[in-house]
């Protein structure tokens, strides 16, 4: 640990002084501090991306020794000058789910509710966990009603149990949908007058801050997909709207995330494959998502600072190592079930990615994949045995990524470089605006070789008659739309972007 | 959110099955799946690290069919299969010094322990905290007699201090010494009957595990130093032992740590080049200590589950980020008080180091290091204008790195020369032999070149009588040492390994 000592030297002292003149005079409130520009957050690496950024935190602008700038303009154009990172913890490890009971005991859980579907309460997963609460003794009621792509009246089912229950502490286990489901239960079994449209994301719900601290959730994830486990994020259909939303939070974040490649084995290849497509676009979309610096408002007391911030030094590094682990495992996940390294690769893969977008946000592959699950023209994807027609999430984000990454590649050549080299891609002879090209290919070459993947959205039903309800239906989609680089503010002119956004995806 | 439906198909079936032959009848605990040599873990890059990481977990080694294997031996040789990574929330960003007062009120604060020192009670940084305390209403007080580099005595003092407030949150403003002390205050203000030595890191103290949920603790780092804010450790001297020592438990890390770049700036030169050195030592050490994969014993209950675990491929990423960080932005921030754009990186690179070695560990220069500064023989570091001699704590750890690396090269040599790489040097033609070298002589060059650094222990007053002392006040370092690669386990065998490395440390 550092000694402290401080005896200001001249030079510093003087230095100082002139921060102060310059900072407290003009707070990094000032708008004149920020870029007007946020189409070139920078760079490749992680390192520079950093200095890139603490340039424009360290940059004193026009405004220094001008006092005139330091009155603050309208607060909700005033932008971001902070960020947060906040995750759960993280236990990794072949066999760690047999813990869970013992770690319930150390929180001093007396009721437990587990939380699971109607499929995993079946698999080893489930049998282990029962195993553990039962050698510690834990008191715990299973609920195995949670809904694949949960609605909001599955959900209030679900926490109608849980307030019945009363129970102090919630253990999670299985994909996206049940993780998300539990976090919501948690939620409103701690405020149990709260509406539910309390704390939905805006503008369809009110997006109240979470400022109660909530009963714990462990999480047990059994796909390697949604880093839910790490994430303040749930998602659900509020069909009343027609629309996917969900509670986004830092707070509603589980305690802790049990990752054991055992519980991700019994997923199907092709619940592999999507749930793995998943993890890449998170990956890339945090990457590529706009800096933090860039968004606004500039939240007025930080319990408001979202959990989707924008880029920032720190998803940057979890982003871009999540991509890189993708890209390297995804395929031999997909081709050999009993590749035991790559399941477990992708396992941290997607906990990584989930660190990194749970605090940087998604954008366009998955505001634009929540209409394109939602109206679906029939399309079922091989190996879902499921009696309705189902496009999995995975693959409703990958399909529109290679136009995604082409519209977004102005906005940043050279993040979108760094990504196309993640894939492989000699990226020394490529210029700047072919950056978004580049990387579109890429892509589109590793979702063929991927095997079993809708070459755009003709090869799912879609053609040019369904783009406009395509397009009504991302535009609410505000939580991750501002989080785009490059999509214009001006409704219409988002309207424009987007339906040739769809059109572009038609094909690969 | 990935769909979570599952049909397991027959190939995957079958695998499941040998899986559960394998790993349930001879679970990760069966020793046969473990490397019986701890000098190979690999390699460069993090995703390969990842690679061979879960190559261990994943090979089902000699055992597999064979069920004489599944019976555990003692207990006390298994190796750990796990690994759990915790870090406090963080916020970064310029004048986030000033959103304290409303995370306190949002925690619902209402009696505050602010803990700080004489010299950072005088600093814009106190002037800022109690700005925002004032505004939001928030009831604190201020406990300013943190003793740098404490000691028993004075953190005794300090938690009587708590205890009689009794107060619902602290507040922690300044460097490690700081930011420890006020740990240990809450922990035992939330254990009032507890006796000091209870969670003292074993074998000075009894080690106990922090099963309570301690009051909420927000950290100002005022260093870039220490990476206290996001870690679960806290270092003083216990003056009955002559030794440095400390608790040491993720339940103990803060809940948010704000970095302010502002507040660093107040650090005059020498003291951003040594607490910078802590973090150059924190980088190298937790990305070159053993794996948490070859610590032993396994925790039998994952509260025993120490912080410090070993390298891992969670810790590795923000290891190897914050390495290449301090390489670039240190002697910048050292040369040039007016650098925001390094002091930022700087503060930022020292959270990403306390997150990798608060997790992962340190090892030899820590453990070295402790002696050195107990055992100064009156040297006094230019531009600390204390009473008494002294060796700043990152002069004391970085002195003997040379001569650790020299040492620990072989034990993994692609970790070394990747550490090279990140120091500039062209690696593609040095030998797997010459690894602990070069990084070696990377570190004497980067010292040298940084100015106002000991080229050695003779440079502080040490000689070759001074050996034995430093030597046996090393050895009570087990938390520590036990995550050096290639130290041996026997005890004199170490004590002449030790010896060796002082000889070495002598002179760079």
């Amino acid at each position: 640990m550092g000694a402290a000592i401080r005896a200001v030297p001249n030079r510093a002292a003087r230095a100082v002084n002139l921060l102060r003149t310059v900072q407290f005079s003009h707070p990094p409130s000032c708008p004149c501090h920020s870029n007007p520009s946020h189409h070139h957050h920078q760079p490749a690496s992680s390192a520079s991306t950093v200095a890139r950024f603490a340039d424009r935190l360290a940059r004193p602008g026009p405004s220094r020794g001008s006092r005139g700038y330091a009155t603050p303009r309208d607060p909700s154009q005033q932008k971001e000058y902070a960020f947060e990172m906040a995750a759960s913890s993280i236990r990794f490890g072949l066999g760690v789910t047999r813990e869970v009971g013992m770690d319930l005991q150390n929180l001093g859980a007396k009721r437990v509710c587990v939380v699971t579907d109607a499929t995993v309460d079946r698999l080893e997963a489930m049998r282990q966990v029962r195993e553990a609460l039962d050698a510690e003794g834990v008191e715990y009621r299973v609920f195995k009603g949670v809904q694949i792509e949960p609605k909001d009246y599955s959900i209030k089912e679900a926490i109608a149990w849980s307030k019945a229950y009363a129970p102090d502490a919630f253990l999670a286990v299985g994909g996206g949908s049940v993780i998300d489901t539990a976090k919501l239960m948690n939620l409103y079994t701690c405020y149990p007058s709260a509406s539910f449209l309390d704390f939905v994301n805006a503008p369809l719900g009110k997006g109240l801050p979470i400022t109660r601290k909530l009963h714990p959730l462990l999480a047990v994830p059994t796909t390697a997909g949604t880093g839910s486990e790490t994430t303040g994020t749930a998602i659900f259909d509020l069909t009343t709207h027609h629309a996917k939303t969900g509670v986004a939070h830092r707070n509603l974040k589980p305690t802790l995330g049990l990752c054991d490649p055992l519980n991700t084995r019994t997923m199907p290849a092709p619940v592999r494959a999507s749930s793995g497509l998943d993890v890449l676009c998170h990956a890339l979309e945090s990457w590529t998502a706009i800096p933090y610096t860039e968004r606004v408002p500039r939240p007025a007391n930080p319990v408001l600072r979202p959990a989707y911030q924008g880029a920032n030094p720190i998803s940057d590094v979890f982003s871009l190592s999540a991509l890189r682990q993708t890209v390297r495992y995804l395929p031999r996940s997909v081709r050999n079930p009993e590749d035991l390294e790559a399941q477990s690769e992708m396992l941290l893969a997607a906990t990584l990615a989930g660190v990194g977008f749970g605090n940087a946000g998604v954008h366009l592959c998955h505001g634009m994949s929540y209409p394109i699950s939602g109206q679906n023209p029939g399309y079922r994807h091989a190996g879902y045995e499921v009696d309705a027609p189902i496009i999995p999430h995975g693959v409703s984000v990958a399909v529109s990524a290679p136009a995604v990454f082409r519209f977004t590649g102005p906005s940043n050549p050279e993040r979108h470089l760094a990504a196309a080299e993640a894939f492989g891609v000699d990226v020394s002879n490529v210029k700047r605006e072919s950056a978004g090209e580049v990387l579109a290919e890429a892509l589109t070459r590793f979702l063929a070789d991927l095997g079993d993947q809708p070459a755009g959205l003709k090869a799912l039903g879609f053609g040019r008659e369904h783009i406009e309800a395509l397009v009504e239906g991302t535009i609410p989609q505000a939580r991750v739309l501002m989080l785009a680089p490059g999509l214009a503010k001006e409704l219409e002119q988002e309207r424009d972007q987007l339906r040739r956004l769809f059109e572009d995806a038609l094909e690969h």
